[in-house]
């Protein structure tokens, strides 16, 4: 399956287009406003995947042209670029495409950061509103560690929380995050569920800020 | 230290006492709006208690009383009683108390459990803005699987996050959280960082309610 990383140059970017190259047979496609940022992080990619004795070609273009033929679509930008950017490849979709939203809006204080829900409900809702007819949203991939996750040498052996209205959709998003080795799925209902998981992504942080020792942190749930 | 348990009739009430009662000295009061019931329920506990070669003497009392004396007050009680419950035993308070509210303000739709934010921010802010001149309010408890907590033969190995403005209140209760085999006390920062804690409790019924096997939900930071 194509699966394109629209922001696939930031933190979460990287991560999961390193953990699906090297843990599963999917085709990546790095995916960025600038063209040229896509290819050199791609290309950094292809060689620390290189380093592990793993060839993989990963293709890096301007948006648009990395979610073309891409049958899942991950929005791995910042919250308040996730509908320009659903709005800059909406010709690139088809139907039955998914769009996948790891992100969350978030506001710091002097105390810590805070979730900064949207007026629609979450940044899963505006996605999923913004999608073309036929394009499903799924919620996911919010609360991973990014820098464990960029790090193939860390062990995750943590959840990732899954809510859509598409049950299909929900269902090939569950198959992709468990190719990635200790990153367990786990479905949390509809979109209108997302406020809670995306609140859980400024609780980690101010957790790791608050405590020696804990950082990159992610949450499993027992 | 005497830690009155209001609302200790409840499930994280009742788990609350028998852990502190089982794994500490620390002396247990229990507390009710019907002093009949908290007796009875003192007594339940003790029985329970007794089971397993551990005499300890539980007092059940309304909840004024029970507060009394007490250094350490749980309202264990549903959100929308909270600010009330500070009110009833105000005058049972002294300079240097703390109350501890593990309480979170729910709302239920088709989709699942949602947090029910009060106007005041949390439900902590709402018990911090109630409580006497003197006395501190620290968050606490939320997240605990209820059904576990109860059930003694049951290992926890979960996660409380903490959050006050005063240090030494906070302080206070991580030691009592310790005081708990299996249960680690996480400092979240201030009263300010309450939402997304208590934002925790609606999503752990909603990824409880959608993934078979998964029930009495706590969750680790990891």
């Amino acid at each position: 399956m194509r699966i394109a990383l629209l922001g696939g140059t930031g933190d979460v970017g990287e991560g999961l287009a390193l953990r699906w190259a090297y843990h599963s047979d999917h085709e990546v496609v790095i995916g960025s406003r600038d063209p040229e940022k896509a290819r050199t992080k791609a290309e950094e990619y292809e060689t620390e995947l290189s380093s592990r004795g793993v060839d993989r070609k990963i293709n890096g273009f301007e948006n648009e042209m990395a979610a073309d033929r891409a049958r899942v679509v991950v929005l791995a930008v910042p919250a308040y670029h996730a509908t320009d950017t659903v709005a800059a490849v909406a010709d690139s979709l088809s139907e039955g495409d998914v769009l996948v939203t790891p992100a969350t809006g978030m506001k710091r204080d002097e105390n810590g950061f805070h979730y900064n829900r949207p007026g629609a409900g979450s940044v899963t809702r505006l996605v999923a509103d913004a999608a073309p007819d036929g394009v499903s949203a799924v919620g996911a991939f919010h609360n991973l560690a990014a820098g464990r996750l960029a790090n193939l040498d860390a062990d995750l052996g943590i959840d990732t929380l899954l809510v859509a209205d598409d049950d299909d959709a929900k269902e090939t998003v569950r198959l992709l995050a468990e190719d990635i080795d200790g990153l367990r799925p786990l479905d949390a209902g509809g979109v209108a569920n997302a406020p809670e998981i995306e609140s859980l992504t400024p609780l980690l942080i101010n957790v790791a800020m608050n405590n020696d020792g804990l950082h990159n942190l992610g949450v499993r749930f027992d």
